[in-house]
C-alpha cells in the first residue's frame, strides 16, 4: 500500500484550520458528564441523539460533537476552508483521487451549511466547509471561566501505518511541515502539519491505522492543565489520566493526554509557538532521543502507542486497520530491543529510554 | 530493635523548625554547579571546602552546608530553637535518652553560634541551634529572582526501618503528626510531622535505614517548579528528574524529586497547608490508595522507594544501615505482589496500583 | 485619649490566629451574591438572618459571618485562642483592663462553642474561642476549585487613630510586630502585627476610628486574584474593584481590594513570608517611600485612606469614631502638600508620589 | 488632510506580520540596561552604534534595533512579506501612491537583506523585506529563560489624527480589522488590525501625528508580566510603570506599559486570541464604556493618552506632527468632560470615568 498518493492535476482547496471533531460515543450522558461536567466544555445545543460543545473562545457552532451510537469511534475530522467555494474545490480535488465523496447542501452536523465529506486517501473521514453558525464568543465571560477552562481547539492526531506517504498527501493538501521525528535510517515516526499558525493543525503518528490518535483542546496557562489533572483526581478518576502532565520536547507544549469513557483520547496543550513565516524552521527529532516526546524525559506509557479509536466510513461503518510493517517507535526506543538517549555524546546512557530513577 | 524509645524525665526543648541540612558531596565543583548554576540557591559564603546556600527568603546564614568529603552522606539535620537556653535543654534531653552529644559554643559551621549536635535514637545526626548570623532577605530582590526560584526550605524526610517507634521519639520531642500511611491491619509506611505551621518540618518514611530520603526546598507557584523541569531538560540533566512533577495526595503539595550529582534527592514543593491550630485534623491514608503519594495516580519510581543517602555519626563515619523487617511500601502496592485502587468501591481496579493506561 | 493602656498583671490570651469577622450586612441576599456567586466562599450553614462561609482549607465552622442588620458595621473580630482555659484568661485579662466583656458558653455564632466577647481598650468589638465545630475541610475538593478560589482568612485590618497607643496594647497581648510605616519624626502610621506564622493576623491604620478597614482571604496563586478581577469585569461590576491588583511593599503580597455591596472592604491576597522565628527582622518603611504600599508605585486610592466600615459595641450599636489627631498618611505623601519618592537619593523625584506617567 | 487615500491599481504587498521596529535612542548603553538587563532581550549582534536584540522564540536576526543617535525616534516599522518578489510590488505600490521610497538590496539593517523603506501616506517610515539571517530560536533555551522573559514581538501601535483614514489606507494594504473604538456619532478613536493570526500587528490610535504610541513584546503568562513589575520595583524604577497591569478590554490581553529611558513606550502583551478565519468577529467598543481599555475600569493616565515618540522621515530627520482636530478619547471619557460607565443601563454611574472608590 505504500504507493505514492497522486497528485491532483486540480488545486487543493484553502484549509483555514481543523475546526471540529465528531466522535461516536455509546453512553451520551457518561460522555456528557466528562466533556461537560469534567472539562467545562460548553453546549451549544443538544439532543437525545447529539451534544455540540464549543471551547471558550470559539465563535463557531462546534468544536466537538458527541453523536449516540452502537461503536466507539470517529465520524469525522473537520476542516475549515476560506470561503464556499473551496467546499467544490475540495470535492473536485478528491474526486479526481477516486474516493468516494458526498456533498449535502444543508451539512452533515446542525449549526454548519454546505459540506463535503470524504474517505481519503488514508482512509480517515475528512470534512470540508466554510458555512457555519456564529454563536456566542465566550472570550470575556468570565463568570463562565472554569479553573482548568479549554479555550480552543488545537489539533488533531491521526494514526497511520506509511507516515511518509501521509506527509506527502498532506503536503499536495496544502499542510506545511513544523516538526517530524525520524532515524538515522530515514525511518519517519511521526509529522506534525498545520494550516494555521500553530505547530499543528493534524500530526500523523505511524501505527496500525487509519485511526484517530487524539484531539486536542488548548488552555491558557499551564496552572489550568494542572487544575484538570487535581480536579480527575478528586473525582477519583486519575485511572482516566493516561500520560503527562509534561513538557513536549516536540512543538515545545505543556501537554496531559487523558481518556474519555469510551477511550477516545483527549489532550490538553498549551504554549506551541508561532509558524506562521513561509521560512518557519523544520525541526527534526532523532528517534533516539529520550526528550522528544517529554522533554523531561519521563516515560510514554505502552497504551498511549497502542491504542487509538477507529475512524468510520461514510455509511458510518469502522474503517478496516492496516499494520504499520515499519519499525515501531516504541520497539526501538522502550525496553530491551531499543535504546534512548537523553545526551547524545555519552553512548546513549541512560539505557533503554528510561532515567537511572526508573532503571529496574 | 522494635523497642520504644523512653521518653526522659527533663523537657525536649523547643523547636521552631527545620533550618537547615549538611550534606557531603565528593566534588564541590560539580555540586555548585548543580545547587547554584541549575537550581539558583544563592551562596551567603564559600572556599575550597564548603559552600553555604540559602533560599530566597531567608534571613539566616545558609539553609544548605554543601562539604566536600570522601562519600557522598549526610552530616547534620539542623534544627532552631526558641532560644539560647533551649541548646541546653536539648543536650541534657538527649544525655538522659543516653545519646551521644557534642557541643560547640562557636558551632559546627560558619554563620552558626553555641550548637549541640547528637547522635539520635534513630542514628541520625541530629543538630539544634539558637545563635545565627542574620543575613540579607532577599525577598523583594526581584532582580535575582529566577524563573524557577526557590523561596524557602520547606522539610526533611528520613527513611528508618521502624515508622511507629521513630514517629512516639519525635511526639516526645515536640513534634505533630499532620498526616501518615497506614494500612488495615496497622503497619505504618509513612508519618509527616511538624513544628512550623506546615505539613511537616520532617518526615518518616519505612525503610533501611537510618537514611536520609529527601531535603525540600518550596517555590511560590507551580510554574516555578515546571520551569526547573524545562531547564533541566535544555541542559541534557533530564534523567536526574527522577519523579514528577506531580500532585502529592499526602500534604497536597505539588512537587517534583531530582537527584543531585551524588545522588542526594532534592524535593521542590509548594502549596501544601496550614496546620497550626492544636486540634489539626490529623490525614491517615490507606497505603492502598493509589492517589496517596500522586494524587494523579502517576506511578512512583522505583528508586524513589529503595534510593537514600547515607548519614553519619559525630566522627563524620556513615552509620550502618539497618534493614526494615515490616512490608516495604513498594511491595504492598506495586506489581504481581500488591495492589492498589483508584476508587475503593471498584474491587481495586485498576489491578497493581497501575493506570489503565499504562497496563502491560 | 493618647494615655497608655496599662498592661494587666494576670496573663494575656495565648492567640492562636485571626478566625473569623462577623460583619452586619444590609441585604443578605445581595451580600449572598457577592461572597458565594462571585467570591466562591463556600456556605456551612444559613438561615434568614446570617450566612455562615469559610474558605476552601478552612477546618473550623467558618471565617466569615454575614449578618443581616439595619446597619452596615463589624460585630466581631474573633481569634481562636490554644486551649479551652484561654478563653477564661481572655476574660479576666480584659476585666483588668476595665472593658465591658460577655462570656457565652454555647458561643455568640453557630458552630462556636464557649466565647468571650469584649469591648477591647481601642474600641473594637473582639471575640475569643477555642471550642468549635469541625467542618469537611475541602482543600482536595478539586471539583469545587473556583479559578479565583479564597483558600484561608489571612487577617483583619483595623483602623485606630493612635497607632503607637494600639501597638504596645497588641503587643502586650502577645502579638508581634512584622512591619511597619514610620516618619522620620517617629509618627507611626501603620503596624502589622501576627500570631500565626505569616506578615500579620491584623494591622493598624492609622485614621479615624475605631473602624474595620478590611477583612483579607488569601488565593495559592497570583492568577486567581487575577481572575477575581476579570470576572467582576464580566458582571460589569468593575467600579467594585477599588485598589489594585498590585503588588504590596509592606509583606510582598500580591494584592486586591474590593468592596462588597454595603461597601465592607475585602482584600485578596497571597504570598507574604514566614514569621515563625523568634527574631523574625522587623521591617521599617519610610513613609514617604513611594514603594511601601505599591511596590510598582501605583498610587493608593483616595476612598482607600478614608474609608472604612463602622464597628458595634456589645449592644449592637456603632461605636462613636474619633479622630485621628496626627498626620495623616495620605495628606504627607499625596498631592500638593505631601511628597512621596522612587528613590531616595534623587530629590524625591517624581514629586507628590506620582509616576512621571501620571503627573498632570 | 482628511481627504482619503486612494486605493492603488496594483496589488499590495502580501504581508506575513509585523517583524521589527528600528528606534534611535540617545544613550546606547542606558538603553542597553534597560531592554537587556531589565527585560532580557537576546542579543543577536551589537556594536558602538546599534543593538540588534530579538524575543525568546524569534528565528530573524532581531525583532527591534536600538540605533545611537541625537534625537529619540523610531526610524522604521518593519513588515516581512511572503516572498522577495513581494518587496518589488511593495516598491510598485507606494511608488503609484506618490511616496517617497528607498530600496537597499543589501538592506537598512544588519541581518536583513533586500528591502524597501517608504514614507508613507500617513508620515510613517514602514519598510518591507522578505530575505533575512536565520538564528537560533531559543524556545527550548529554558537555561536562558528568565522570570519576565519576553517571547516574541507582538504588534505595533501608532498615533494618527485621522483614525478612519489611516483605516482605509490600512485596509487596502490587507489588513483585517479586529476591534475598533467608536462613538454614537460615528466618530471612531482608535482600531486594531492584523495580518498574522492575532488581534493585530499593529493599530492606529487617534490622536497628533505621525508618532509611535508603543511597541509590544509578548510573554507566555501573566505572572511573567507581574515579574517585570517586581524587578522594575526592586531596581526602583518604578517610576517607568506607566500603566497596568491590568486586563484589556478590547484584545482581551493581560498587559503593562513601561516606559524605556527615552520615553519610548514598551508594551508587554498576553493572551488575545485567535483571528484567523476570514469571518473572525469584529468587536466595536463604546467610547464611553469605561472596561474598553481596562477591563477591570482601572483609570488610564494622561500621559498614556498624550505621550509618544516621533518618527523620521527616510532623511533621518523627524515627521512634523499635526493635531487631530477630532474629539479626544480622553476629553470625552475622562474628567468633568466626559464620561464614561460601567454598566450601560445606569445613567453612566460612576460618573466621569473613575470608580467610586477612586471619586475625589
Amino acid at each position: 500500500m505504500s504507493h505514492r498518493i497522486p497528485t491532483p492535476s486540480v488545486p487543493a482547496p484553502d484549509i483555514v484550520r481543523c475546526a471540529y471533531m465528531e466522535i461516536v460515543v455509546t453512553d451520551l450522558a457518561r460522555s456528557r458528564e466528562f466533556y461537560v461536567d469534567v472539562l467545562g466544555l460548553h453546549v451549544t445545543e443538544e439532543n437525545d441523539d447529539a451534544i455540540y460543545l464549543r471551547s471558550l473562545e470559539e465563535f463557531i457552532h462546534h468544536n466537538l460533537v458527541l453523536r449516540k451510537g452502537p461503536v466507539a469511534a470517529v465520524a469525522a475530522f473537520a476542516y475549515r476552508v476560506k470561503s464556499p467555494t473551496e467546499v467544490d474545490v475540495a470535492e473536485a480535488y478528491y474526486r479526481e483521487l477516486g474516493c468516494r465523496t458526498e456533498r449535502r447542501a444543508e451539512g452533515f452536523t446542525k449549526g454548519v451549511g454546505d459540506s463535503v465529506r470524504v474517505e481519503d486517501p488514508l482512509g480517515f473521514p475528512y470534512e470540508f466547509f466554510y458555512d457555519v453558525e456564529h454563536v456566542e464568543r465566550l472570550t470575556q465571560r468570565y463568570d463562565l471561566y472554569s479553573a482548568g477552562e479549554l479555550v480552543r481547539l488545537d489539533h488533531f492526531n491521526q494514526v497511520t501505518p506509511d507516515v511518509p506517504r501521509g506527509r506527502a498527501y498532506l503536503e499536495d493538501l496544502g499542510f506545511r511541515v513544523s516538526e517530524d521525528i525520524q532515524d538515522s535510517d530515514g525511518v519517519t515516526y511521526a509529522v506534525w502539519m498545520h494550516r494555521k499558525q500553530t505547530v499543528h493543525d493534524t500530526a500523523l503518528t505511524g501505527g496500525n491505522g487509519p485511526r484517530m490518535h487524539h484531539v486536542a483542546f488548548a488552555t491558557h496557562e499551564k496552572h489550568n492543565i494542572i487544575q484538570i489533572c487535581d480536579k480527575m483526581g478528586a473525582l477519583r478518576i486519575s485511572d482516566r489520566i493516561e500520560r503527562g502532565p509534561g513538557r513536549h520536547g516536540v512543538s515545545n507544549a505543556f501537554y496531559l493526554y487523558i481518556l474519555d469513557p469510551d477511550g477516545h483520547r483527549i489532550e490538553i496543550y498549551c504554549q506551541d509557538y508561532y509558524t506562521g513565516d513561509p521560512d518557519n524552521p523544520t525541526i527534526t527529532w532523532d528517534v533516539h532521543d529520550n526528550q522528544r516526546r517529554d522533554w523531561w524525559g519521563n516515560a510514554v506509557v505502552p497504551s498511549w502507542y497502542t491504542e487509538a479509536s477507529l475512524v468510520l466510513d461514510l455509511d458510518g461503518n469502522p474503517q478496516p486497520v492496516t499494520e504499520r510493517d515499519e519499525r515501531s517507535e516504541q520497539a526501538v526506543t522502550v525496553g530491551a530491543d531499543g535504546f534512548s538517549y537523553t545526551r547524545r555524546d555519552d553512548g546513549g546512557a541512560p539505557a533503554e529510554g528510561f532515567k537511572l530513577g526508573t532503571q529496574l
